[in-house]
């Protein structure tokens, strides 16, 4: 569930935008002004706005964010202000440009979104930068990476609840054979996680689960240090327990020496209306702090203002 | 362009309908009538029918024709009633059950139809397989032939028109090096030719023939038994000059000892509304014959008649 405060009356847009159009004007900007509107609109509101105020003033209200305003908070509101596809795909982009073997963020995208918004970001993929996501996973990656990123970003999973229960167990005993041998990377393996939709990669985790006794994520754990087991695993996690990937992601973030404020504004900014609510509770039952005290710790300023607003901690 | 001759004034759906529905009743079955209609109309027009049968007779049109034709022409008309989504699901699922190296259905699906027209396959395919067309793909196929068939039912294309010309320089050469060295199935061959735009890969096939003095094509023949290699020229040729794949298919269907009826019903209905016309043209520079009268003399019956029509042979 949301996170987003959005007042239950909402301003008409027109006015959001002179608002926005005040808060750029004369001496310094007033953040607060633009925290208290774009931390305080949903996406399709957003989109009305920034269609609406390159429509009045003759300017992308991104351009206008950009020259006002810098570092943290610069990327936090830029980044809420793009539509979700247009924001995938920016992320996506960002991501393949500068790949290394320990980034996860395609996996992230490519396994939380549902089916046919990842149709969306790969055509704003195409509006956006000219080119297909799937050509340039496969153009920037390598060797086990490729074989796992590229099919992950390119299927177009069933979204259906069907299982087919004897599917799940001969795919569950195809994994266990394969990763008892270390073949993590095998065809199979590869298959199973990214063309299976996410109720039958369930249904066939938890046969793995009682074959096994204990979850597949522990058996791929085996060297900690690897890169590609790291990947398989955020795999699975997001496939499966999408919140709970995002919870571990926030609480590095945080925890890190020297905030990993990437993370911390993509994590909040794409999952603050999603699943923020649940992440929120998973957040403080395993750090025994609440996620907004966790974050004004680490941040300040009007990044900490705009990330708290996000999160639904409005200071009304 | 489209063969099919739709009538200048075509009659209401409910009228269609109508007609259709007499058609099937009292003592045998008017071919000619069910020729008349559903071999005259477009895509759409099939669909209004299809969806006002159903609403006044309380039958699936495609179970009323079940009924009372067969054989030959009875697929002939069920596969043309298919909207164009749902027939390309219907015949990528046949393709993959029944799979073997030989088949060109999923390339020639896969690379002839634009991305959006693949994405609306694909939603086709959940709704009526209650599968994803990758998973069932992945399932079915083993080795090179997985490597190559996955990504190309996968990937979401880019269709503008700019091209790189110096990445069009740089992967010729890969190429290249790759297929003079034999490795067909590498991951950079497979990549190229299944993530990179129809525009992209021309330019680099171009530079191919620039730089090595032949189509890449006849390169792909070192061994012409070697059913990898054909499915390698069938994906080069379906996505540059597909026209020209369909021609050389609806050859080999006539000359056979003995017609393919599967592969021509196929390539008529699936041509018909897009570029049978050219496919006709290159059909009798190459044969020395005109399409109609090989079709002629190769069918018969309402077979005949049906595909006849379709490709714009029609008697008043």
């Amino acid at each position: 569930m949301s996170t987003l405060c959005v007042p239950s009356q909402v301003p008409p847009v027109a006015e959001d935008c002179e608002q926005l159009h005040k808060a750029f004007s004369g001496w310094g900007t007033n953040e607060n002004l633009i925290i208290s509107i774009l931390g305080r609109r949903n996406a399709s509101q957003r989109k009305l706005i920034r269609h609406c105020y390159a429509e009045t003033y003759g300017e992308d209200l991104l351009k206008a964010l950009d020259k006002e305003l810098s570092s943290d908070f610069e990327r936090v509101v830029l980044v809420s202000v793009l539509d979700p596809p247009e924001r995938d795909a920016y992320l996506a982009n960002e991501a393949t440009k500068k790949w290394t073997a320990s980034n996860q963020i395609l996996v992230e995208i490519a396994c939380t979104r549902s089916p046919k918004q990842m149709n969306l970001a790969k055509e704003a993929y195409h509006a956006r930068f000219k080119k297909s996501l799937e050509e340039d996973v496969a153009y920037h990656t390598t060797g086990d990476f490729r074989k796992l990123l590229v099919p992950l970003v390119s299927t177009y999973r069933y979204t259906g609840d069907e299982v087919d229960l004897r599917l799940a167990k001969s795919e569950a005993k195809i994994l266990h054979q394969k990763i008892a041998a270390k073949e993590y990377s095998c065809d199979d393996v590869i298959r199973i996680l990214t063309t299976r939709s996410k109720a039958q990669i369930n249904a066939t985790l938890n046969q793995y689960k009682n074959d096994v006794g204990n979850d597949v994520n522990k058996d791929l754990k085996a060297d900690p240090k690897d890169e590609f087991l790291a990947l398989l695993r955020a795999t699975v996690k997001c496939l499966v327990f999408p919140e709970k990937y995002f919870e571990k992601v926030l609480r590095l973030a945080i925890n890190k020496l020297g905030t990993d404020e990437g993370a911390l504004t993509r994590v909040v900014v794409t999952r603050a209306e999603v699943d923020m609510k649940t992440i929120k509770e998973l957040y403080e039952k395993r750090s025994s702090v609440p996620l907004d005290k966790a974050i004004a710790k680490d941040t300040h300023g009007d990044y900490e203002k705009m990330l708290l607003t996000l999160i639904g901690h409005v200071q009304e």
